[in-house]
């Protein structure tokens, strides 16, 4: 992409409204834009970012046997006051009536939506185990959004739902989705800690959160340190392996939210016991009958038995993780993308587009990249040279490579690798050689 | 997939609710299924089918240079107020007060907050031209919803929005989209015609509507039978050559839907008039300064002025487009896949899964087809011979392959293509060759 025909943005002030540096550099990087309280678009770069997280996620969901569907956004509220919570809910429900004087809401979560699907589709163990997710935009009416889309009314999320005919089935699907939220993070570049939890408006009986460290986290945390070791467990696992055994071994560590936390026990660590802030990206439950007995989802089960399906259900926060992965990466001069879901590889600085050189060397290495499939984004304005380099530091892709007319006339030209923040000098044919290396 | 991993609630009867073939396909093939009035849950088969229209669409949307954003479903009223579009739009427009007495919409259409968008952003000519896209959920309150996803309240769409310095190169931006908008519908693999159309709503003085024929379409349409061979003109086009032109040839040709159709001017036609039914898929607008000037979207143009700048939108209906595609490719046994769409490639029907033989010969394929990135549904369920065929009709694939004790016994397998009914018998060796040749 040629930033002349892209829609970049970018602003060099840090607006008033915004806290939390993820916030603020959203905002400066022409991620987004407030529509009106807790409500945000998507601009170019930021919605690249949203697919990468909504797209990673996917892939491992599907990887864990789950099957993709799609809830609408709008709800009747039969359904809610069927299970129960239409009242619960309280304000952060968005009510709305239609034009025939009809009940319905903005979904906040679908339960009871993906329960009216199952009871409608399925009545035999046969069709069991299921596992069925969808990723759509869901509403809460927050007192106060703030922190951007971090706690944003309008968000992204991708809710799963799985069904079982008993409790160790249903056990073993929860296992599952586990293992798959430690995957799926782990691919997004975060190191996620797996916490108990409190249940709160989903309810059930058991539940883990998934917390990535930031000072600016909302959560208090409390975990072994040794925990931050403990990915691989799950980077090696297949899901037909067994992983009851896997996750015994990670839970044996302590960790908790605050509301789960038990000092006492706490004390009995072998590790040393960090206390720190994080953010919630993922949040999973087992909540067994509590939706399928009010709202009559019933199965015949292996002895023929009509029982009340066991269900679970699994949220992973898509628009929410975009600011809590830059929470986790960032510096000083802006974001730092990691690779697994920069919106783009490599920022192509064109220093001076008016010198025709410049532009041949850039439009030379700029093709190279398409053929290739590597995303780049050239710089083709006008902009002063700071302002290009500070733009591109803002943006915050993992490489830069700066086009000059001093670096033509001598073959050198500088690759700057945004993480470490360490430039290379190369010649044109070496560049190449680099942006296959490293890019691809 | 596998049948048993997946989740396709087939049904045998007619639904009661459905009154076109597509709506009973769609429901009768597990696709989807309604929640209340004019809002649908896509259910796995009908999910894949939707994301392959949205695919085509973004493609040939990027390919015309326009640049992807999102916006948010839920919008503020002051901008519709600001436009004067806010009681003009009447009980169509589901209105919303949140939990501090604030007016929120869901919005129909995206005219309002992209401008908005606009003017807080761009303030020069030299930021243009610029198109941005997004595919979002929208929600007119609709009367009488019905046809199923044709005709719903909660829809898909995806809406462009061009801006341009003046009155000729907002036309430039609109012939690319009708360009577009020729090629992407003939990408889905349907024939689409373009008419002069109305412009409703959404006002401007420029408009097309793109419309692929149909018994059952809700449109009345006239135009010159010659059309239906131009598609070409539009295969063969780059975005950087001469639209006009080509355009001019196209339109040379009568074509108007009813609101617009002139009976005299039609009746000096060369060709043939044809008088049908259609399905409204696109629509594109050019409405020059209608949202800018009030909402105040200026911006300096190459003399220095202050000037609203000149806008176009165009509009395909994904969801719909599900829909109109069945409606023009079926037959009595079921759905007709175009290629281009279907949500997967080849039934592998395994007649009797609890015949060895016969599985070790389905898994190879299905692990062939895998192998070579070729989407198959492997039928491996225990219902009927009858039943399995039945449904492979029914949802209508482009190829079956049918493993049974028999060909098993004889190497002789067959391969039906859905859309002739016509059936290849071939050995196994023969198979991987036809896969290759004809899957891919």
């Amino acid at each position: 992409m040629k930033l002349t025909n892209y829609f970049l943005p970018v602003k060099k002030d840090k607006p008033k409204e915004a806290e939390i540096p993820s916030h603020v550099l959203m905002l400066r990087a022409g991620m987004c834009q407030q529509s009106t309280s807790g409500i945000y678009s998507w601009l170019p770069l930021g919605k690249k970012v949203l697919d990468k997280i909504e797209n990673i996620t996917k892939v491992e969901m599907n990887n864990a046997g789950a099957v993709e569907i799609l809830m609408p956004t709008i709800q009747p509220s039969e359904l809610w006051i069927e299970s129960g919570r239409y009242q619960d809910y309280g304000k952060e429900m968005l009510r709305i009536v239609d034009r025939n004087k009809k009940e319905l809401l903005y979904g906040p979560t679908n339960e009871e939506l993906i329960t009216d699907i199952f009871r409608n589709n399925i009545q035999s163990y046969k069709d069991l185990p299921l596992n069925l997710y969808h990723v759509q935009w869901k509403f809460r009416d927050e007192v106060r959004p703030r922190f951007g889309v971090m706690r944003g009314r309008e968000f992204l999320m991708k809710d799963a739902y799985s069904f079982d005919t008993n409790l160790d089935n249903a056990i073993k699907s929860y296992n599952k989705m586990f293992v798959a939220y430690m995957k799926l993070f782990k691919k997004m570049g975060l190191r996620p800690i797996a916490m108990k939890a409190d249940t709160g408006p989903i309810g059930g009986d058991l539940s883990h959160e998934f917390i990535i460290l930031s000072k600016t986290g909302e959560s208090n945390v409390y975990f072994d340190k040794s925990l931050l070791e403990m990915q691989e467990l799950f980077d090696k696992i297949n899901y037909n392996d067994n992983l009851q055994e896997c996750i015994d071994k990670y839970t044996s560590f302590y960790a908790a939210t605050e509301e789960k936390h038990i000092p006492k026990e706490s004390k009995n660590i072998l590790g040393e016991l960090i206390n720190t802030k994080g953010i919630e990206v993922g949040h999973i439950f087992h909540f067994g009958q509590k939706y399928s007995e009010p709202l009559n989802a019933t199965i015949t089960n292996e002895n023929g038995k009509n029982i009340s399906v066991y269900m679970g259900s699994y949220g992973v926060g898509v628009s929410r993780l975009v600011g809590g992965i830059i929470e986790a990466n960032h510096d000083s001069k802006g974001i730092i993308w990691p690779k697994e879901v920069t919106p783009f590889m490599c920022s192509l600085i064109n220093l001076n587009p008016d010198n025709k050189e410049c532009t041949k060397i850039s439009t030379k290495l700029y093709e190279y990249c398409k053929e290739n499939n590597i995303d780049v984004l050239l710089d083709d304005s006008k902009e002063s040279i700071g302002s290009k380099l500070a733009i591109a530091d803002l943006i915050g892709f993992p490489f830069q490579i700066i086009i000059g007319p001093k670096g033509v006339k001598t073959d050198s030209y500088e690759i700057k690798i945004r993480k470490t923040d360490t430039t290379i000098n190369s010649s044109l044919n070496e560049l190449f050689n680099y942006i296959c290396k490293n890019m691809v």
